[in-house]
């Protein structure tokens, strides 16, 4: 059964192209800088946004109906499989990730959850053998149901402690069975509502005991694939502990975790902890810990995660710019944590909405691979910094030197010289990559 | 020579009295907790606020006018000092803070310029042995020199991190001379106003390499006082590396030096960086990191630091709560890092505004200290997070258990029964305790 | 039948009392400035956030459960009905504010909800008939139902419109049914998601047609309520066009609309908006449109409407001082437009959260009537304008000088002093008044 | 004497060229949409941040230093004004705007001050004469000295108000006498600190009957250059009466200047207030009140007013598509109220910042005209709100209906069908076109 009818695979017809269901910019086997683009981007499809999402937010109800909104459960979730799959083959999408809870009902018991789980996923198995489409990454959601009301391994409930270690068990189980290539953590839940009734050393102790476990059941089962936090500063609890980069990093070496994990890093939670999307990128970066992208906007007037596709031109060329210093996406890739606005209630609008944001990327690509070629920023950099690889700044760096010699050394100084930043002429540089 | 006159020494008259200028809350000797209120509280005067600033802002010029700007720079800077210790004793406050600019002008040469802090040093000393009154910290301004323009330790000038170097050196050198029981970066200018041209990994081992030639100095010239970095998250710059407490203490970590440094906390660059004053300060303190306390508060309608004088008793029973529990400052107290209001043009005003702030703290460390003799979120936490002492939850705890053994236990649980986390009950009773 | 069992009503027992069931504050009948605080508080509970929400989030589902909620949907109308005035009555809360949509369910058909809607409302006039409890405000909920995806009287299509207005012409007469003293409109989707697609005139123009409508029709009906219209700046939509207060004012003046509406002022749309919650007050107050109040709460370091219940002791100050220089409420008063925390699971946690906030505004009205009664704020007024009262200033006042009359004053001055804001000094008065 | 050495005149060289000292998109005579790219621009230098402007921020002193800054004060303005004059020639810009203490230097006594003025004027004029260059706005900064500590017209002190009317009067006088286009209000610090010591609606008063002086003493002269008032929400004062588009336009409203003032809508002003630059464009467009533009660009996640020079390409289209709609530039321009960072020190960054913003703002007029052109968002606007051309909606939009015939309409409705918002579809429109 076909449930986008009417929309054929989606083909690369370049920028002359006057067909709306067609990529300008997305020429999947196209090489750039030594690669197809499709290696570069690695798009993948976001389950929940794409197969669950109804259009609701905290004033009203859904407005978006699907075909399979009207089968029982178990159905729905086999439809919602298909579906899926018809939408990546369309676009030509390679990858997916998925929470334990997207693919499969809720039940009476853990058990039940988990047979439910397990059918689904056969159904998942199928059609990644009949498409070739991998898993980039599964997760577990433990932040929806109200058990985890006062969060999941920092609940102040063992019992809650308890039961996310099962899903996450389970969650683990079933991304080695689909030969996923990393596992996410996202903590909605995993911070405070008010510091008036809070442990915060036990709750951030729990957090880190959590990972922990599941490092040595990834271990125990042989599942290799990559670990990631996702941070988020907040939203919905009042302060999360993955609060930004910065934090998780700290965070990690607190707990002697930072070697297991790398960052699953997100534009819309970059903004909303105050920080720009390539910021994030970078600090991750420089740190080895960049792993994989949830590629989305938010609105910057806007206090909370809109989870917009991401059609913003900087962003994606400075984006791409920092996954291309870090050489390439290992296991990580660009997941689409992007839903279509609660008014684009048409079947169509996710066509329109993944296209602009592969569009999007795929320009962005093509802009940030030629300032590399051309070695825009680099250049920049080196000129900047030059006094450090000579003289009393190459004394700095290797560290031969303290603070009695570089007093001695300031002390002789006539003047200080120092050169434009010039960054009204680096921002005329960007864009005239972007619009030639 | 007085340079307050008319306004004699402020002392406590209790809530009933109706003279402005005397505490109503902030009784020096009276005990609490077993320590008298001056020892829990232990004020310190900014030396900046208190007597350099003049009410300048980025639209306009300076509206304050003291007696000691008519003064020769050399003249003046004495001048300031006998003023400054004037002030502290009317208002019995028993700390200073400065920056090495504060102190003494600029001049051609940076030689000139030592000799000149030397100076207004030996004013200090004797003013210290004078009156008593302690240099809770001194620290080094290496922001507001237009060498600074693209950072201190962070500049892409060696020159600069030279400069720097020496400045640190000759303020550790004083700062030790006065018996400083501590030292503070704040890293105003470290950090960057665009990506586009910012090598951030030198930038950042370059931070670290100052602090730990800093840390190594103070070693060999025997200044045993506490180092402290202050956490901001913006402004001046763009970005700063010192964003908030956690991100200082990853990269403490990161760099190995986070048994060297504590964190000086300030109210304001809390809310900028999106959290409250309470939760950087718990956060220092479950991390064993909290050192000091810049006392004063933002105005969380605008987007920069206005450092004004704290008025809010939420905060400051908040704040005294998590220093109670931390068992007291150490090396620390609390700097006023207020500055009157532009609009606040009179001398009084300093008085006035330093009452405020002394008997709203005041008031903060009788409310505190009265909720935690009633151990009332103590008697909250302990219930609330009881399941983590007995049976699976102690287990956990004990990290006696792991992701098969915990998916065990809940495969068996018949749902989970989660309690109120009371929030607006809290609310209430510290509402209580500030009104009673 | 008793829904809150267990639970008695709610007396004013003094701040000594143990008992976190009673009033430490609100003391109903005590006479405050010449009337009892009940009526100058004149308190209401808000039908939604207290019978129908379940604690769902953008993240999570409902946390909350009640005993209706097992019911068939008209007899869960009902119990909300008999639970309702059973609080309200435990609380001696004489007022409620409600949404069409509240109180009785949707249906097939306008027809048949209309006829729900009727057989509730029977309802609701005996409950108010037996405990003389009166409706504030009613309202219609014209955001919640799919169909106002695009606005209700700013939808682009017209059907919606006629749809509104409809639910309007419904409301209206219901209000009227219960002699309810106002009417308001909240327009959570009176806006636009993206300009791109987005008639802002025609949108405008017809949100004025929709209250021009309502006003006509009160009076052909006979309703001679007031009308409101309650600012928000945002969320839902990303711009809503009654962004605050002084656009709502702007708005009615445009359209020839502000002679027959006030504002709802709501405090936390107020922070959102950019704004303190006396600011908005004070602004609604001079233009004489200070009608009714959302009694509720932000979090400052949070982007949306948190709706939590109102324990900032400034806040409630400050609001009660601009209500009681406004006279006091007329038609409007106090609603709590305030909803217990997600994690506040239990049914008393209701009474703990109505407790919280009625305190909290009773010690504000007794503080802001003292601060009143003194005259502390109108003589620092008084003083700090005096120039206008005389001289020069007089003649600026009553329009007797043009500017070069004044040049011609200007060019005599030999300089010009002013004098100290003194706000430090106000805030410590502020404090003490509070911490008396 | 040149100032600008080694810099020749910028000339258009078209996108393909390497020469960074040309224009790639703006060709001043090229014709879009019948008219000379320059007459759609009309580009103003700001006389403050290009000629005055130090790049001293609050923690920190100038950092560039200009040819002129030696000179004794008259001297200095002489230079300034052929400095700027040559910089505007090179650039091919024919308009600027100043504040009158922009342009002289302060003075002991108002009379001494308005001799400068006069002085330093008749140089501008010979400058304008030779050049053809144009004044587009004057203005008078009454927020820098101390005397406007409390405000200008909304000071509590009347000598203030006075002094403001003068300084407003002598600013007319030189605006007329140089042919000023306009002359602009922006209140810096027409607003409060803190509304404890605030007479709101004296304020708000006096702040409408200064404009009501300044308009009949420009009638008196016979200035008939346009009125702007320039909204800003905050900074430097906590809130500032003219806080945004909606409020300014309201309070015209209210004093019954509507028909006297147009806006200057700033876009880093737009986003201060929660708003984009486009919202406040459009908001002015349909109230018929868009006067001129502030050029420039905020950083959104900076909470002050940056200032930047305008490179984002959204907002450039976006703006320039505005004022396309609204017919073009009657007497307003735009003028770059940008300046140059802090750390872009060299003189040449005052023409790559120039550049970067002629062509950002050239490159958003080609692409807006086009978008016009295509009536590519008329006729999505055309078809989305078609249900108002005819039925029901037409009678709606005639003011044919009221709520009474629409609930008959709405009650025989067999649902109601929505068509998406498409907002995805149409951001991908958006960049094709920026990207073709």
């Amino acid at each position: 059964m076909e449930f986008f009818k009417g929309i054929g695979k989606i083909s690369y017809e370049g920028k002359e192209s006057k067909n709306e269901l067609s990529f300008k910019y997305y020429n999947p086997e196209e090489i750039v800088m030594g690669k197809p683009m499709k290696e570069h981007l690695k798009f993948a499809m976001s389950y929940w946004h794409t197969l669950t999402a109804g259009g609701n937010d905290q004033f009203g109800e859904g407005t978006i109906v699907r075909e399979w909104d009207c089968l029982t459960p178990m159905e729905r979730a086999k439809a919602r499989v298909k579906a899926g799959f018809e939408f990546m083959e369309k676009l030509g999408i390679e990858y997916f990730c998925f929470h334990d809870r997207d693919i499969a009902p809720e039940a009476e018991t853990l058990a039940e959850y988990q047979k439910n789980l397990d059918e689904i996923v056969d159904v998942i198995e199928i059609e990644m053998k009949r498409t070739g489409i991998k898993l980039l990454w599964g997760t577990s959601n433990m932040f929806s149901h109200p058990r985890f009301v006062h969060g999941a391994a920092t609940s102040c409930n063992a019992d809650v402690f308890a039961w996310s270690a099962a899903q996450v068990k389970k969650a683990l189980e079933i991304t080695k069975r689909l030969n996923g290539a990393g596992y996410v953590f996202w903590g909605g839940r995993e911070g405070y509502e008010t510091l008036l009734n809070t442990d915060m050393k036990l709750e951030m102790d729990n957090l880190a005991r959590l990972l922990k476990m599941s490092k040595e059941y990834a271990k125990e089962i042989g599942f290799d694939g990559q670990f990631y936090i996702e941070p988020k500063p907040k939203e919905p609890t009042k302060h999360q502990y993955d609060f930004d980069s910065a934090t998780v990093i700290g965070f990690l070496k607190t707990y002697g975790l930072d070697k297991d994990f790398k960052l699953n890093i997100e534009a819309n939670h970059a903004t909303l902890a105050g920080h720009t999307f390539q910021h994030e990128l970078r600090l991750a970066r420089i740190n080895g810990m960049l792993g994989s992208v949830d590629a989305n906007m938010g609105d910057m007037l806007l206090g909370w995660d809109t989870d917009q596709f991401p059609t913003n031109i900087y962003d994606a060329v400075l984006a791409m710019y920092e996954i291309l210093k870090d050489g390439g996406f290992k296991t990580g890739g660009l997941n689409f944590d992007s839903k279509v606005r609660r008014a684009s209630i048409d079947t169509d609008d996710l066509f329109y909405a993944y296209i602009a944001g592969m569009d999007t990327f795929a320009k962005g690509l093509r802009v940030a691979a030629k300032l590399i070629e051309d070695k825009v920023f680099e250049n920049v950099v080196a000129q900047r910094y030059a006094s450090y690889t000579t003289g009393i700044g190459k004394e700095i760096v290797e560290n031969k030197v303290g603070l009695k010699e570089l007093s001695d050394y300031a002390l002789k100084l006539h003047g200080i010289e120092n050169r434009s930043g010039r960054q009204e002429r680096l921002e005329t540089i960007l864009n005239n990559y972007i619009f030639a």
